[in-house]
């Protein structure tokens, strides 16, 4: 991370989920895991923003060898009440937590909570880049929308989908300005566009080694995305074998490039870099490797 | 069950886990389950216990049609504090709410929670059987284990073994009171004196219909239990299939049969009863089935 950020010098860093894996964190601890993932980012003074991922939080699962000796370690409850028992169990870090830790402790995150009435999903959230002739004159909206895993399934719910439409509807009704849409976990639209054997055009990237691993369910959010001509792409990540982006229909589906040292695979070290100029308006993309070499350019917009 | 009641009129009535199917039951209601399932006990005024099985609590699990239309039922939290903000997410019910449940409202329960520091097995306790001519004298100890499952692994730990030694040596050190064991889920050394093909002697039983689904570990109850000669039979539930007692030693194994109408499987329903005499000490034991028939007559002790 600290090579990209200092070949690409961005002016903004978005965390595309799975920032930590907190699956076997069993305590409320995962927080300090999560502002060594964010480091690199925030002693660069740049600012960023962050949507989960199946792995940054999970439910308790106890681990087997507590049941021998010597046992279950013990557990610091937080007060002595009756009425709140299910405070003083061992549970992981939840997402609502996590995210509060992020915004409350770090002055540069632009990451959101989300409105209450889409919990369990809690990244939901837009951000308005604003054009250098003033903060009123937006250039384009970032979408972060939480697809989901962990704690519970891995879907982007239909109240999720409706929070899209009215909020679109409400900031951009003559879709004038362009839109950008960031999540975790593909939807299955992406198993129908996926290349085999090899990439090749219309789609552009460099590894195509495993099966696109989509969401549970398809509850209603790529319709409204699929229709609305000002959205021009989705950049998801979850597969790390994947960096390709492949057209459906007038949509960009474009996946990241594994950046961290955590998680399943070997495939090289990157990191799917955007380019968006206002006049005229333009998305431009590549990805950055760890070794400072730049390939999969694409124009995403217009 | 009213059935079997009517019957046989025992004194005392052991329920042996899985005394209700609770893995769906997302809200903290299963209470109102527990209590219809003890009603033909309570109605007739016939004392009893409980331990637990690998269905009556468990972990929450998001239902998927939570998040399509018409979303996510209203949650309702106990009080809006932030410092108890799990209170305040859907949860099954646990092992300790239902216990303490049944503890409070029936004064015919002999049920306990047990030790504390056995937590998340919870039904671990100790009931003296005394002789007529006194309660100081004891004719018989019942020990009840939580053998696990649900919301936490199938094992009795290494912590329950210890407590089951200091009991035991504390309350019985001269072995001189015979001892009989409950718990729901068969250990392992269930699988290795399973009667093959059929049901012969020494086993005694009925069904023998499918394999022993036995705990995922032992980690010391049985090596104690098998070298101490108070103990005369362990008896569990778990498998609807199985109603054998075998020898294992000088110790038997027997299966309970499914009496209730919860649960997997269509094999007849029916009860294992245990007849205690003080004077010669014997325990005898046989099935009594829902229509009146009684087989699988066992002398467990001497």
């Amino acid at each position: 991370m600290n090579t990209v950020l200092d070949d690409e010098n961005p002016d903004f860093v978005i965390y595309l989920g799975d920032v930590i894996t907190a699956n076997n964190i069993l305590i409320a601890n995962a927080s300090l895991y999560w502002d060594q993932a964010i480091s690199p980012t925030k002693s660069r003074g740049i600012p960023w923003a962050s949507v989960f991922g199946n792995h940054d939080d999970a439910l308790f699962e106890w681990p087997m060898e507590w049941f021998s000796a010597p046992g279950i370690p013990r557990l610091i409850c937080p007060e002595a009440n009756s009425t709140h028992s299910e405070a003083c169990s061992f549970r992981g870090t939840h997402r609502l937590e996590l995210m509060k830790h992020e915004i409350d402790h770090n002055a540069l995150s632009f990451s959101k909570n989300g409105p209450k009435e889409l919990w369990p999903s809690v990244s939901n959230y837009v951000l308005q880049v604003s054009s250098s002739d003033g903060p009123k004159s937006p250039v384009v909206y970032l979408y972060f929308l939480d697809s989901g895993g962990g704690s519970y399934p891995e879907v982007i719910s239909t109240a999720q989908a409706d929070w899209f439409r009215h909020k679109s509807d409400q900031i951009n009704p003559d879709l004038r300005v362009p839109e950008l849409i960031f999540w975790h976990i593909p939807s299955r639209a992406y198993k129908k566009v996926a290349p085999r054997f090899g990439i090749h055009r219309p789609c552009v990237g460099l590894i195509n080694k495993e099966g696109v691993a989509a969401q549970k369910a398809e509850l209603g959010i790529m319709k409204l995305l699929t229709k609305r001509p000002s959205v021009k792409a989705i950049f998801v990540g979850h597969n790390h074998g994947l960096d390709w982006c492949c057209p459906n229909e007038k949509l960009w589906l474009c996946f990241a490039r594994h950046t961290g040292y955590g998680g399943y695979g070997d495939w090289a070290r990157g990191a799917r870099i955007l380019e968006i100029t206002q006049k005229p308006f333009s998305v431009k993309s590549w990805i950055r490797m760890e070794d400072n070499v730049v390939h999969s350019r694409v124009v995403l917009s217009p």
